[in-house]
């Protein structure tokens, strides 16, 4: 073979590789046209009209739902139950035998409602306890500070831990004064800009102070307003939680104390706590269903969590979102509605202390995801509702808005908007699961959080029967939509 | 004298006496048509002219006042004070150590402000103490309540009182169930309509049930907002007030054991209080001025009260007012401003408990009435102020109205609306002085009322600014026009 022939072979070789190969480019060039430039929504048009008029059929049970929840037999019923639950049975903290008493009464309430394939799912879960726990300023006058310890704290010895404090806004000013730190007492007067800057001290404050050598930390309560309330709550899981103990204090010590300190008074501050972290016990996580008629092993989930901090009743944070959830269910059973998927209610447990029952229930069911059409959890209160924040794809995301726009308008909740609160359910949209949470008018949420004031009283039966509405309309018509939500599965989620 | 002549004699004096009757009833008449009907308005006019120029003139003083407190070295000066004297001494509860000390201590600021006729006024003071104090709801659950004992409230015995409970939500159902209070703790769950309501609950609840044989009373607090936080106050002065303990209880423990009380379910309650009625001693009202340069005699008075209850920091209750108050008189000397008429300031003692302070100064200087020519305090919180509130004689309020118009249009403070809340001052319009108080934007007032969350954390520099400029401005320009204001003193007032 000369070498003129095999150049000949060679191009014409060449000319089929190349071929493949400007095909093959031309192929992944349009699909990038397809799904970035809006080609693609053009194209599934089709799909969407499918789901539109599939919608536009649910209007009648939507509104079915609706009547007996805000005018009929179910006017009020939510909020009953959650008052006869908490009045009963007060806070349910991770750990303790108060929260399994619950659980069980939950169970109990689910079968009673009638729900299929109630059942409890075991969690080995931490146990922290908070015990007796005072603080006082000693200098420049005696004033006692209300505090609450936060979760993982350790105590201090029996005769207290009393040091001079160190005050300071921010971490960069702590390590600033990292050499003023050790053996003090940190007092962190943190601004309040929002929830997710504000909650960083009360999950790290303690860790930071241990590593530079303080002997306790007190954290400003993580609330933008205070009638001298402190809020509690969990810390970074770090060993170096463990070291020191901390706890949060009210806004208006924090501001007092960084007062005095601004006029460089002397600060003596003595505190004890009984604080332990306890060996794991078992506890659960409590589900019910309503079987799909002709899609079972298909689902929607909808949850709240069980468990609360050891202050109040958690009747906000979360007794309103389980029982909006169990509500749910409970409505669509009463009316003898039947959807082809699954309705799923989870009632996670000890969600405060880590989600610890949303992740084992991940851990567990993960490989389930494909069946899962969406994950929904109420954790942000249940107000006035507005609607709806969803994760998923922009497909989802139109069908979640036609629905609200079609099914929930009559309850002035059909704003959605992106990046929903799934707390308990945060793993599954990795997996490529769209997630929903309630939108409600929640600008007073922080004010009760985690503190004593999170009671009944934060309820509003109206507001609550319109929160299940929604809940229950949303989570009803996408179990019975001939098709599941359009995932997106393996296209990175919003 | 025959019985013609008789007549005729008779109907001559009975015309004169007619003449004078029908004269009488024209006079009458017409001032009632001059009084009612806005003529009288018309021929004022003239004079109201004069304030009005007058008032003109001051806008130049006034407008230095403003900026010297606004943007000037006097910007921040206020709530720095009060930040310094609330952080220093904390609460100042009537009968207390620590009212006498900051009152000494507020002596030697407005020595040192260089303010004429410094000096103290003896007023013979109540004394109440609170001691220890705990309640725990025993059956049918274990919890504790937080509780505030309120004034005149005697204590329990030593091992508590423990009984069973009656809520109610008026006092006609306590009337209604009137045979069944005997024993028992009565509970007030009242709603909250406005202050004025329930505070007649706070007032009254203990006096009400202890006739009814009543063991013990709790009241709801009189909030509109809670997070889970009592409101301490005084009970009307009463021998039934110091019959029973009585106590405050937060809203959501009212609400939970009225839900309770509805599904018929019992609860006994354990209260502990060591509150006790001591005997009298002496306090004192502070008194400073600047002398008047002409009217020496006139006085404008501007105040507030310097004590609190013996929760949070009294700042807002009334610490912003009385700060206030001493700002309006400071700013005008450190102006080198000379109004014609004397600026004095009071800060009473004793206000909450049955406004001591302020009764007692009326009783000695009731008879300097005619040359008082407004009274003013500001007892409502020191939020951003929109005006003032006012009491007084129609033609005043329009000067007052001209005022605010032409010198507080720049601190958007030109609101001039009837009713001052005059609480120490609040005998003087029966003698024809018009009284005046701050009009602001006081809708969390009521939140941080006699609660442990009334702390500088509710003040905010700016606010206390702009207050102190309508304070010091208003107080200022009616000090230095040429006429008092027309007082109408015998005409009864709004």
């Amino acid at each position: 073979m000369g070498i003129k022939l095999y150049f000949l072979r060679f191009e014409k070789e060449n000319t089929v590789i190349m071929m493949i190969g400007v095909t093959s480019f031309l192929l992944t060039l349009g699909f990038f046209v397809w799904t970035s430039t809006g080609v693609s929504d053009v194209l599934w048009t089709p799909r969407i009209v499918d789901y539109k008029e599939d919608i536009d059929r649910h209007k009648r049970d939507a509104d079915r739902i609706i009547d007996y929840l805000v005018t009929g037999a179910g006017k009020g019923v939510v909020y009953n139950n959650l008052a006869e639950m908490t009045d009963t049975y007060g806070y349910r903290l991770c750990g303790t035998q108060t929260l399994e008493n619950v659980i069980d009464y939950m169970v109990d309430k689910l079968k009673k409602d009638g729900l299929d394939n109630v059942h409890k799912e075991p969690v080995n879960v931490t146990r922290w306890v908070r015990g007796n726990e005072w603080a006082k300023m000693l200098t420049p006058r005696v004033k006692p500070l209300s505090i609450l310890g936060l979760g993982f704290s350790v105590g201090t010895p029996t005769s207290g831990v009393t040091a001079e404090v160190i005050v300071v806004r921010t971490f960069d000013e702590l390590r600033d004064r990292a050499r003023e730190v050790k053996g003090k007492i940190v007092v962190y007067n943190q601004v309040w800009e929002n929830y997710g800057q504000s909650v960083e001290y009360r999950s790290q404050g303690g860790i930071e102070a241990a590593k530079l050598g303080a002997v306790a930390a007190l954290v400003r309560s993580v609330t933008p307003l205070s009638i001298n309330s402190p809020h509690t709550g969990q810390q970074s899981s770090d060993d170096w939680a463990k070291k020191i103990p901390t706890a949060s204090i009210t806004v208006e010590d924090a501001e007092l104390m960084w007062r005095l300190s601004r006029r460089g008074i002397n600060i003596t501050v003595t505190l004890y706590m009984e604080a332990q972290n306890l060996s794991p016990v078992t506890s659960y996580n409590t589900v019910a269903e309503i079987k799909g008629s002709q899609y079972p092993e298909q689902v929607v989930l909808v949850s709240g969590h069980l468990d609360s901090w050891d202050v109040g009743q958690g009747a906000m944070d979360d007794g309103g979102g389980a029982f909006i959830s169990w509500q749910a269910l409970s409505v669509v059973r009463k009316l003898g509605l039947r959807p082809k998927r699954t309705l799923r209610v989870v009632l996670w447990t000890c969600e405060e202390e880590g989600i610890q029952g949303g992740q084992e229930y991940f851990r567990v069911h993960r490989n389930e995801s494909t069946n899962m059409n969406i994950v929904m959890e109420s954790d942000m209160g249940t107000f006035t509702p507005q609607g709806l924040l969803f994760t998923g794809s922009d497909q989802a995301m139109k069908i979640i808005k036609y629905l609200a726009a079609t099914l929930l308008k009559r309850v002035n909740a059909s704003n959605v908007a992106p990046d929903a609160d799934l707390t308990d359910v945060f793993n599954w949209p990795s997996l490529g699961v769209p997630g929903a949470s309630l939108k409600t008018d929640d600008a007073s949420y922080f004010y009760y959080h985690h503190s004593q004031g999170d009671t009944m009283t934060v309820q509003d039966p109206d507001e609550m029967d319109l929160c299940s509405a929604v809940w229950a309309v949303t989570a009803y018509t996408l179990a019975d939509l001939e098709n599941m939500l359009p995932a997106n599965r393996t296209i990175s989620l919003k």
